[in-house]
């Protein structure tokens, strides 16, 4: 399993007029969550784009829990529960404040593309190799 | 049924460096989409607002089929299928691009919160009564 | 001179807890307004990309008079006041609340960029010919 | 004089399609470099709206010298360079790149509001008094 936890702390242009972090910050929040759990695999996302892969994403889903509010700091936790199979790669979320509750949880799946087709492909062997240290049981 | 559709154009800050409209934007896409939903009941979002009840998100998914781009004329068609019924409002969604193509589809459930208490509340009759004339066979 | 006027609708998730529409917010509403403003030359921003000119900001300035509400609709007034010459291109704004009063005022100015060589450049001639029915005086 | 330095990465999302950190998300960055700065003052931004007081911004202005990029790791300096007097608090600002390099300078200037009357108003004696070690020779 890869786990990474991020820092973030809510800005005030990210709040609404319900006093709330917008429901919409938190594509943002994951995609730094993620971030880091790339960087775990010894590369960076910005790295994996150089080499000409991209990776959008192709499915987001929320539940809230609880609101964040300004100047909070959210620790996003995100985890990659499998060594990613075919072309999806599954993020799953959890969201805290500083007290330890729990805000929200979530998935993102990211997909690969050929930057130079634009069309989906397999993900290189140079970046599958990278996950294996993380999922022995599957080597 | 409610049906509404809103047509939003894609502006150059919600776009990323892949030259899509970023994943987390839709969130205030869809946003506005049901804004204009809750504007055929004959009363605005900001009204419902004024009259003490919010209206937060507690779940939102979305399915992305093809991206959306820079100056592109987005129409976001937003659905209420069933009169609320409890607590929740789920908003159901299909996001097209000029040429007619399918972008995504997704879900947003919003409930009722009374503002001066803070906490969850049934839907004020004045607002359930609102969505009767879409609704007859379950009047 | 060229004047253009475009209606944005504040969204809720434009907002923050002040109640404002968020004063880093106008830097898109101003966008949205020159990008209508240049669909007066006869194509459009996206067209200038696309024949290789980027277009940069290099500076932007704001005066804030009265916040926005969320649900207010906006009009932005863009003015380019005289033709371009040499490779900046100011343009400047003032935003209109729906009861026709000054929000704020401001400037930003563009330049031109060769996408091919990220290098500043001359404005081409397709370009600088599309002002010239705006500045009969200056042709 | 107060200085403080805020180290910020920019997000996926915060790019455009040209590739660079959009130029209007530079006022979060200084939002976040200010809310720094003032908790060097012994209190939070987050206290301050606590108190009664509500900081809106009244002008912004930003020289773009050179673009930041997406995973790059910016640090926002910003100063108070004089105690401030009146109702106006200007904060001056510079951002850099990892390498050192300046990509922009800018000011925001802060005016106080009674959150109770929602009118400008004097800086609370708490809150001046709190500028006053950083600036001995104004006393």
């Amino acid at each position: 399993m890869i786990k990474a936890e991020a820092k973030i702390r809510v800005r005030y242009g990210e709040t609404d007029q319900m006093g709330y972090a917008y429901y919409g910050i938190y594509a943002q929040y994951y995609e730094v969550g993620r971030v880091e759990a790339m960087r775990l695999l010894g590369f960076s996302y910005k790295e994996v784009e150089a080499r000409g892969i991209l990776m959008p994403v192709i499915d987001f889903s929320i539940n809230y829990l609880k609101p964040a509010y300004y100047d909070d700091e959210i620790t996003v936790v995100t985890y990659l529960r499998e060594k990613p199979k075919g072309i999806r790669i599954p993020f799953h979320y959890e969201c805290y404040n500083s007290a330890g509750e729990l805000l929200n949880t979530g998935k993102v799946t990211l997909v690969c593309l050929d930057k130079s087709t634009s069309k989906l492909c397999q993900m290189p062997e140079w970046f599958s190799k990278a996950f294996e240290p993380f999922f022995p049981e599957n080597g």
